[in-house]
């Protein structure tokens, strides 16, 4: 499409953030990227956001598409070309919607357990990883990507909280391997896109945007 | 559609049942009403939303949907006649799916408090309802509805938690009254459609289910 002004409000660690890249990156839209700082929020970002003021914004001509998972159905339903990211069987596109909802609730609650807490907390979010990713891999099958064939909307919705297990690997040695080799070879598999691995934030740049978080909640 | 099979597992005093209720009689769908006793689940729930065990499930032609807000927009994309209960804008429906998530998220959350607490916690929830209202009425607008002359995604998510409103009139001596008296008139709107006012529950029922909630909680 000629004439789209199309402006991504961003922050580069974030997951959510991380999502909207690869949506738009898949659909080879061109985009005007601005970084956030979120410590001292854009006006542009509380005018376009009020209720939330979180990032990513998607600005289409002017308006703005607030969440995530919101921006990629906006995405998929405007520019209507191939890729589809999401299916176009309205059972298929159900299920996919619950799964990102299931991400966003529970791979993200206790992804942040194992970010902001130590102990016994931080172990009970390990264990719910690892359960969810075993939720995640019966769900996925013996197919290539959620969305079968090809990337989709769960995949997309997933792979850069899946870009966090590898740092976890480290930092509070984490593993899914041993349990769920199958979502490994998927995340692989994902990560040798071009549209994840130049949207995907690097391990430095985010384990230095968790360090200033956690001094900017005081912790 | 000839030859459906349409169930719908449900619980009366549900806010998130109601809103399949409505948006079944919005479209004139016939189906099988199954009621659940939530303190002791059906083998039929416990298969088809194994993850949660929640309802509304949506069980069409033995393939479940979960998840109200997923089952109103599963039923207006499968039942493509009229009344459309999403805009056919793509900006129109992403803002319809953003409020409909600031409904289960804002309302859902205050209303709990509402229910669930007393003294300053309960004043919290009061506070957070007439603010959560006040920018639900200018988004109303001077619009009937949300989905502008009819009612839609937004009214039907709204609508069940509403008629909660007018029982913490008496529970709690909350009123929005004097603060929002477009989004009243808006509800009585809603309340003298047919399709509201059969699907919503009496508000004795939903005191009942509140004091068996309670008890079930030991609270």
């Amino acid at each position: 499409m000629a004439n789209e002004e199309v402006v991504l409000l961003d922050y580069w660690p974030s997951p959510f953030g991380t999502r909207a890249r690869i949506a738009l990156e898949e659909k080879g839209i061109e985009y005007d990227h601005k970084y956030e700082d979120l410590a001292n929020k854009s006006p542009l970002l509380v005018k376009m956001n009020p209720l939330y003021q979180t990032i990513p914004v998607l600005i289409h001509n002017g308006k703005p598409v607030c969440e995530s998972g919101l921006i990629i159905e906006y995405i998929d339903e405007v520019w209507k070309g191939e890729p589809s990211l999401l299916p176009s069987d309205p059972y298929q596109r159900s299920k996919a919607r619950f799964w990102v909802d299931f991400i966003d609730k529970k791979v993200h609650g206790s992804s942040r357990k194992i970010w902001m807490s130590r102990g016994e907390d931080q172990e009970t979010g390990k264990k719910e990883l690892i359960e969810w990713s075993k939720l995640l891999e019966e769900e996925l099958g013996d197919k290539l990507y959620f969305g079968d064939s090809e990337m989709g909307f769960v995949d997309i919705a997933l792979i850069p909280f899946f870009n966090w297990f590898n740092i976890f690997k480290t930092f509070a040695n984490f593993s899914i391997e041993a349990e769920c080799p199958k979502l490994v070879a998927w995340g692989k598999r994902c990560m040798e896109k071009d549209s994840v691995s130049k949207s995907l934030p690097h391990q430095e740049q985010i384990y230095e945007a968790y360090l200033e978080f956690k001094k900017r909640l005081g912790m």
